[in-house]
């Protein structure tokens, strides 16, 4: 045990922010922000085999197609595989006219020089550099007091303006970051911001990014709104920046965090697909765009064939997308409990019938389709499922419509054999125990071989070659109808005595190719419901079958 | 492409919720809520291969262990497993005096019988009926109108006081979930938990639970704060309820969603350990739970041995916990980042001259230790790190503590290993690294034999035997000191001229096994830095050793 009981010995919580007016909370997500993947640098940094440049490529190629126009490509300054990648990527012809990379740097002459060299021929580009302005960093690591630290952004600032005046063949762009702004006194993140301004005199036209990172989440997500609220409010000049935010996941809230901050003013959010990124990822930028999908807002990505790109953010990155990550996870279009299964295929029955696109099928948030996941994986059946799972793997499947009594019944079956096979059981496993229990014929007792009928005034007779209890006999009965004259039959041969409470059929497919599938119920002299099925090309003998499959239930 | 251009056709902006005057925003997490955990429930029901009766008991007693005192068992009406399983372990005497076990059930009156029966024996439980009252739900699961919605409440609170009376030797609580609350009118909810108290007569001192599920997320988490603070202002009679949030991850957002939802005035929280459950899961209890701990708030849960938790959690659920889930996974200790490393060594260093507990080391929002793990796995070393993180890993393995001119030396030649080699270098390939470059004398230049010192008036003079090119010769020389002599009997044996530039040496272990390790920074004719390292039982050998060491960088 060494959990604390009191930890408030050792942590503090985080304080409010003096927001006079709070205006987020009341807002709505009505258009999408600038995105920025950081996935070639904060992602590429924090992996255990960061990526070559084969892979890096890919993943550049990837983001391009996704629709990212803006893209951090590396820390050219971290060495020369960065450097080296990110020249050859620029002079590859790779990066479209509309996309523009980014490089990261701290705030040294050196460095953001070596920055600047290593984007040079590319058309348009951003260098970003960011210093720590926050009261850990200027105590523990720098030892600095806050004019030393406001100092060298301001030195960053104005090597930034030098160095794009050196290189004018590219179209520079700049952005700063206030490191751990979340955990910085806000006076004095905006105190730096507007003296790197004053250097770099952006204006609406030519804005520069000041990006706010929540370099380590260090509170609830209403608290960095707050933060951004301030920050947007209270920088002068602010039409002449691109408010920026950088959300980490510690606290398990970067997609709520980062949301919350585009509600509270920002234009610009960086992130990583599946929240890759130092320690707990950045914040999810799949998520975050198919959160505004799902509200009717164009995020100006597309994820329509998201498992695509979970197979190379996989290979790429070398790290899992857990099977219940929003969207992209393998597990979080199924359903396995009945109650959930049954209100989905309603769901899927209602959209039939409706006249317009709305989406509203009950436990799904978004329509699997629009992601280019089929529905067949939406519907899985457990020992905890009950009969709508198995029902609608039998119909998706196998096109068969069992009656809603016989989907009861079967379910307990399947229920058993998941309970003892203690797996969840797939669609094949469901398919074998329905012809265990209802088609196969082997080893019951009444086969059928062949079967005639003929008429009497209003009857009809039946005349079957069977097989009973390994025996060929021929047998006939009189009724009604067919059914009820096969009934008969086995009653004499020494089969139950039965009544037909239920009966049903429907074709499955179509043309040349269509059989019959015959339902019935039937119920013993003691009352015991016994349940059939009949497959056929031939309607009549599905119906034949049906009843021996009941008979065989005895 | 299957994205639309204009998802407004298809999905739309969830509603602002009437909230009057809104006070969470302004509020902080001060104390622990209930915890509920529904592992068994939410989480086993949503399970490829759901969890045996042992694997059931092991989870149960994982929680018992970690603090929860309000566990959901399972779903008894479901079928033989989970009633079986229940009542076994109610029987068992697992169920501690102060641990409440809770079953869910539909609002059926069949059902919440069985429910009941499932927990005959047991001192007190829970019995949580929930029937569903959202539009979709209404309209397309049951095509029932409000009235006969809240009838179905009404039915089921009923059942609950009957079947309570029925079986007066156990302590009974209810708990009534209004289902998709988040997407029902919240007039609606209010409307239907009102009338579910008036049948059971809740009082503070024996109040209702009402949980008021996300069952799917519908949007930004501070729309369910709203939600949570509008129920909790109009609900009558508000003291005879516990408010409990149930949250699921749809959006990524559902432990914010849970955080703000505490804030807006809720008492309990339901969730899985790691977000299992439907879908995309619960939220995290483990993540609400320490992010209240990083807060300085005792959340009455201990993961202080947080690796056994997950051990168990993935060996029952059968599901990975992501190497970047908050707290849990393997890699959110890790900093591969020099940066990071640099900051976080200065963080700890910190933290041994502070006179106080208080825990402040950058990138780092929770002591690893309080959760049992060590430190150890803080700094990885990859391609893309720094100088800092090398040090690290060699002072924290060998205890050696090279001068910071030597670590940025060293640190080039393993980025070159690790772009050579384009992986993680784990702490034994550092070492080997290390041991090539300074310590090992196997086909270099000059290894030691033996040697000797003698004194002639100030002056030292070094006489050795030394191997040089594959050939024993021996040498000697005459300097000031020791280190310079050896460096005059370099000079005059056909190696390297050379100054020093710098010295250092420190002990590593102690007692007898302690080693001397001395470091030199040589400058040759030329002006080149060499590095030496010398390790020695003998601190004058390793001194000697040191010299070679850097001669044989030349």
């Amino acid at each position: 045990m060494t959990m604390l009981r009191d930890p408030s010995v050792k942590y503090s919580a985080f304080p409010q922010v003096p927001l006079a007016k709070r205006e987020w909370p009341a807002r709505t997500i009505t258009r999408a922000p600038i995105w920025l993947s950081t996935d070639l640098r904060d992602g590429n940094q924090s992996l255990i085999d960061p990526m070559d440049a084969e892979k890096k490529t890919r993943f550049f190629d990837l983001l391009v197609k996704a629709g990212f126009k803006e893209i951090e490509v590396g820390f050219p300054a971290s060495g020369a595989t960065d450097f080296d990648y990110i020249q050859n990527l620029v002079r590859s012809g790779r990066v479209p006219d509309d996309v523009t990379p980014q490089v990261l740097t701290q705030s040294r002459a050196d460095l953001i020089r070596t920055s600047f060299d290593s984007l040079a021929g590319a058309k348009t580009a951003i260098v970003h550099v960011y210093n720590a302005l926050a009261p850990a960093w200027r105590k523990i690591v720098f030892g600095m007091d806050k004019d030393d630290i406001k100092a060298i952004a301001i030195d960053g600032a104005k090597q930034l303006r030098d160095n794009a005046a050196r290189l004018p063949d590219t179209d520079w762009r700049f952005q700063y970051s206030p490191e751990c702004f979340s955990t910085t006194e806000l006076d004095f993140s905006i105190e730096v911001c507007e003296a790197v301004m004053e250097i770099l005199k952006p204006t609406s036209a030519n804005p520069i990014i000041l990006n706010l990172p929540a370099t380590v989440e260090a509170a609830t997500p209403n608290i960095y709104a707050d933060q951004i609220e301030y920050f947007a409010k209270n920088l002068p000049n602010r039409d002449a920046a691109i408010i920026s935010l950088h959300t980490h996941n510690d606290r398990g809230t970067g997609v709520a965090a980062a949301e919350l901050g585009l509600l509270a003013g920002a234009d610009r959010v960086e992130g990583c697909l599946f929240g890759n990124g130092e320690r707990t990822g950045n914040t999810c930028l799949v998520t975050i765009a198919l959160n505004m999908y799902t509200q009717g807002v164009d995020p100006g990505l597309d994820f329509s064939n998201i498992d695509e790109v979970i197979a190379t953010v996989e290979y790429c990155n070398n790290l899992p997308v857990h099977p219940r990550h929003p969207y992209g996870g393998a597990l979080v279009y199924t359903a396995f409990s009945g109650s959930h299964q049954d209100a989905i295929k309603k769901g899927f029955a209602a959209r039939e019938r409706q006249n317009d696109e709305r989406w509203e099928v009950p436990y799904l948030p978004i329509d699997p389709a629009d992601l280019g996941r089929s529905y067949e994986a939406v519907i899985r059946v457990n020992s905890q499922s009950g009969k709508g799972g198995v029902a609608w793997v039998l119909e998706q499947d196998k096109g068969l419509k069992l009656p809603k009594k016989m989907q009861a019944s079967f379910s307990h079956i399947v229920q058993a054999l998941a309970d003892e096979t203690s797996r969840e059981l797939g669609a094949e496993d469901i398919w074998q125990a329905f012809e265990r229990a209802y088609l196969t014929t082997d080893a019951k007792r009444f086969q059928l071989v062949d079967w005639s009928e003929s008429h009497a005034g209003t009857d009809r007779i039946f005349a079957g070659k069977l097989t009973i209890d390994g025996i060929e006999r021929s047998v006939s009965g009189r009724g009604n109808g067919l059914m009820s004259s096969v009934i008969a039959a086995l009653a004499e041969s020494g089969g139950p005595v039965m009544d037909i409470v239920d009966y049903s059929e429907h074709a499955i497919g179509q043309g040349s190719n269509v059989q019959a599938a015959a339902y019935v119920e039937c119920r013993t002299a003691d009352g015991k419901s016994l349940f059939g099925c009949g497959l056929d090309t031939d309607v009549a003998t599905a119906s034949v079958r049906a009843i021996l499959s009941a008979a065989n239930g005895a």
